[in-house]
């Protein structure tokens, strides 16, 4: 894993170049991982020409940092005591290197941070590295792909078995739990972001936090989860009936949601604007007299971090990339009644090599639970 | 409550008077809450000499948001499409009602969002806020303390019944999962902290993140956890022994870290130097032969944050306050043997009224379970 973390930082070292920088400071969490393969909490890197330290709190560490000193590695570590900003010590080592522009995060830095990182870098000249790491980060070589893809088998797992269980009487926080307990079973680190059960009149409703809502018959109910897995996590959502038989207006419903997820899937290809997958979900609901409130993008980029770029949104122009893996996840919510919502994590891929993967692969049908 | 809420506000347009700003954008979470009793995602609160508005995003509303919505308080809510940033929207509208001077938590917002803001809010100028909000936090009301006394009961319910199940075999994960469904089970709105449960060589270390390792026969147990309870959430650490009977080395450490947390505990007194508890906890260690590493802190405050002002360490010079809760919750850590932590958390009380209050009530002795 080294060589892939040493290729990393020398595609950062020429974006730096093109900036007029000759050294970076990363600090956003995703970043230093993608970077290092390590993510010690609150930890800072510095990357100049010729080296890159790595600058944590200095505490017992955490398995990632013990595993990133076993490394063969070039990355220096510096530990920095408690209280004092890893962000400054490394600046401060920046200047000591002598290095003349020091590109920083600003997207990242807050103000008062930013301040005390330009004053420890001095006489070095503060820049905006702004999201290049970011836009490194969008294309993932086929072993960030692996982790997708055992993190999407985590979930659906924990998803099947929760299927075959009793849900009836069972409130929302409880499932939601079960179904982090079962990722984690299934060799997940933890929930990539709090498991989402929503039942009855909260199905539907994106990032639904749980209640104490018991799950009843006849309620739609929608399920959002991922795993976490070596920092990667996909995401899934589906929505179920629970009873024997779905009313004909959930039977409706979901069949709408349905034909307009697969329509966004089907617009992912390399080379399409990334908006196009949102104005496909779109045309489908708006044609079926869903017009969906305020316009939210129906799908993001996705790897160490949950969300992140591209956006899939109205007006995203931005061309998709093989190898970017994309959630498609549409859904319509009904004040009072509920609503289904469905996602996806894919990856695209050109049609020469079966086109769109889909990594999460439960279901989409309308059981009745 | 909305006077509650109304009577903050009051007292931070004081402070912003003496900033010499007309205006205040108050962007972190805990402050927001603080000052309407609501926290949707991503929300930013201006405050006026004469208004309040409350920046959200435009989303199905968590529950809090429904909450403000039915109170009749003062606070305006304005909705933000997605993609668009309620801190930058909530500048706007200060520009729009003639603020001059817009005081901002520099210490919060990023390089990226605060250029942003000041922007939308010209011909407005910036200030910084500082932590304002974060000092007005520091004392608490009796309805706070409350909130804190339920938290810890629910903490304390929690490990009492993990006290008396069996556990030996279990691996460190499940019990901090088991650990967070308790308390959920009891009402708690969630974990305050990820719950970490170290054992063995784990044991002591501060922050464990749980593991797949099992617990044995003879391991120390150190168990941390806080329950979140309408926003509050107070924190407890504790170091049993698995068995029928401790080791003597298990029994002398334990002792030693024990003395160690009750001189800092005593030390707590209105107008006493926060870094006094620091001072005798380390006292204690130290003439029993433990200098632990790096000087971290022993306690820190507590309430919407579960680390907020003040920091109880080496040199903090300021003084304690009457209702301020705190943590005290030294530990040692033998490297490959494990170690010790015990942690409480406390409200500052005078002599008078009984002295440091007690929430966290378990028990710390060396239970042998």
């Amino acid at each position: 894993m080294a060589d892939v973390h040493t290729a990393r930082r020398e595609r950062l070292r020429e974006r730096c170049g093109a900036l007029g920088a000759d050294a970076a400071l990363v600090t956003r969490p995703a970043n230093v991982r993608y970077l290092t393969g390590a993510e010690p909490d609150g930890s800072a890197l510095l990357l100049t020409r010729d080296r890159a330290v790595l600058a944590v709190p200095e505490e017992p560490l955490p398995d990632a940092a013990e595993q990133l000193l076993q490394q063969p590695d070039e990355v220096q570590r510096l530990e920095v005591p408690p209280g004092a900003d890893p962000a400054v010590a490394a600046a401060s080592t920046a200047a000591r290197h002598r290095v003349e522009v020091l590109a920083m995060e600003e997207h990242e830095l807050t103000v008062a941070r930013h301040r005390a990182v330009v004053e420890a870098a001095a006489p070095a000249r503060p820049a905006d590295l702004d999201r290049a790491v970011e836009q490194l980060r969008l294309v993932k070589d086929e072993e960030e792909i692996t982790g997708l893809r055992i993190s999407a088998e985590i979930a659906d797992q924990a998803l099947g078995e929760l299927l075959e269980s009793i849900l009836v009487g069972r409130t929302e926080r409880h499932l939601a739990m079960e179904l982090e307990r079962r990722m984690v079973d299934h060799g997940a680190d933890c929930a990539a972001y709090p498991v989402s059960i929503a039942t009855g009149s909260h199905a539907g409703l994106v990032g639904h936090v749980p209640t104490d809502r018991r799950v009843e018959e006849g309620d739609f109910l929608t399920v959002a989860l991922g795993a976490r897995y070596r920092g990667y996590g996909a995401s899934v959502a589906r929505t179920f009936v629970i009873g024997t038989a779905p009313a004909q207006w959930q039977i409706d419903l979901h069949a709408v949601v349905f034909a307009a997820q697969r329509a966004g899937r089907e617009a992912l290809q390399p080379g399409t604007p990334c908006g196009e997958a949102d104005r496909a979900v779109r045309e489908v609901l708006q044609s079926a007299g869903y017009a969906e409130g305020p316009p939210r993008p129906v799908g993001h980029g996705i790897g160490l971090e949950i969300e992140e770029e591209p956006r899939l949104g109205p007006g995203d122009m931005g061309k998709l990339d093989a190898r970017v893996p994309v959630t498609v996840g549409p859904g319509v919510h009904l004040p009072g009644r509920g609503g289904v919502r469905i996602e996806d994590t894919l990856v695209v891929r050109p049609l020469g090599e079966g086109g769109p993967e889909l990594l999460t692969i439960t279901t989409k049908e309308l059981l009745a639970l």
